[in-house]
């Protein structure tokens, strides 16, 4: 972990909105990745399951090696994400998920998803993998796993004039609340135990 | 996918060995690394498997967001991988591999590999996924296919006086040469298929 040696640097094209705290970077969704996180360490650690996320996708374009320390990425770009956040291994089934939240009360909008997300998705189902999304409502601070198998009619429908989200009650009645507790704050396995195995 | 817009900037820190090509970053390895993400692309482009190879993880410290144009990661290091580079779905098995490529016409080191990444394969094996090294000796142009159970001895035994690199022979022995095709330069599948379902 290389962290920047604390003094500041001053470039001409530091625009006001800089960050400067690895810790605090994309913050938007941050508790719940941070809460699958720990999950997915607690099931590790238990010997439960194999589940990681992948790291964040960069298109890296210049690369600084100065001497006597560690190379230095000074120019990269985000790339969007061609798969999922997540996937695994729990009782040598493939598992594989996204994750969102939302501050909707009402709604989960389908514009945090995207098409080829979406098209991986639809591959893992097809090869008979174990495939879902993990939605929760922040403001209730509950939830929700949801299959893809149950997703993907929604997500058709929105181009053939359908709603762009998916009502609260829909995916309380086509997925499955996921329980918490202090060690897996996001116990998805009990319910894939429940649903799929 | 956002590219500089071709303008050179100056900055005093900027070394001799810069790098400013992005398909050129980190060319050790690319060749394998390239040939698996081709037969990977047909694997999905023929419905066959789904199997991606996971981004570079990257510790991001600074970020600019000028305005009217993408977000620029300005300060980032690279962060050691704590899984293999390759994971997915075949037939509904969870497969997971790591590869790489040497010189050495007569063994393969195993300063290639790091202890966290053998922690991560023991725990895939262990939850019953399809798990295996490619190691491609390139002065040969000959790839192998590992099975991880195969590779745990020689691990093991180099903490306890053995040689730091696995024999070419010993890989013959115990792995499985992997077939080339002009449309899957590394078809690993049909290993997989042979030997393992």
């Amino acid at each position: 972990m290389h962290y920047p040696n604390g003094k500041k640097r001053m470039t001409t094209n530091q625009s006001k909105n800089t960050l400067n705290n690895p810790t605090n970077f994309g913050k938007r969704g941050m508790t719940l990745e941070n809460d699958i996180n720990e999950t997915n360490h607690y099931y590790l650690e238990w010997n439960i399951a194999v589940v990681h996320k992948k790291p964040t996708p960069v298109q890296i374009v210049q690369v600084d090696y100065p001497k006597r320390s560690a190379a230095v990425i000074r120019e990269a770009y985000f790339k969007q994400a061609s798969t999922t956040d997540y996937n695994g291994l729990y009782k040598g089934r493939y598992i594989d998920f996204e994750a969102k939240e939302t501050r909707s009360r009402t709604s989960f909008p389908l514009a945090n998803i995207h098409q080829h997300q979406v098209d991986h998705m639809k591959s893992v189902v097809e090869h008979n993998g174990i495939c879902f999304l993990i939605i929760r409502f922040e403001n209730q601070d509950e939830s929700f796993l949801l299959p893809a198998e149950q997703f993907f009619p929604y997500w058709d429908r929105q181009f053939q004039g359908g709603r762009k989200s998916i009502p609260i009650n829909d995916i309380k009645e086509h997925g499955f609340k996921i329980p918490f507790s202090l060690q897996a704050k996001v116990d998805y396995l009990k319910v894939i135990e429940q649903v799929y195995l």
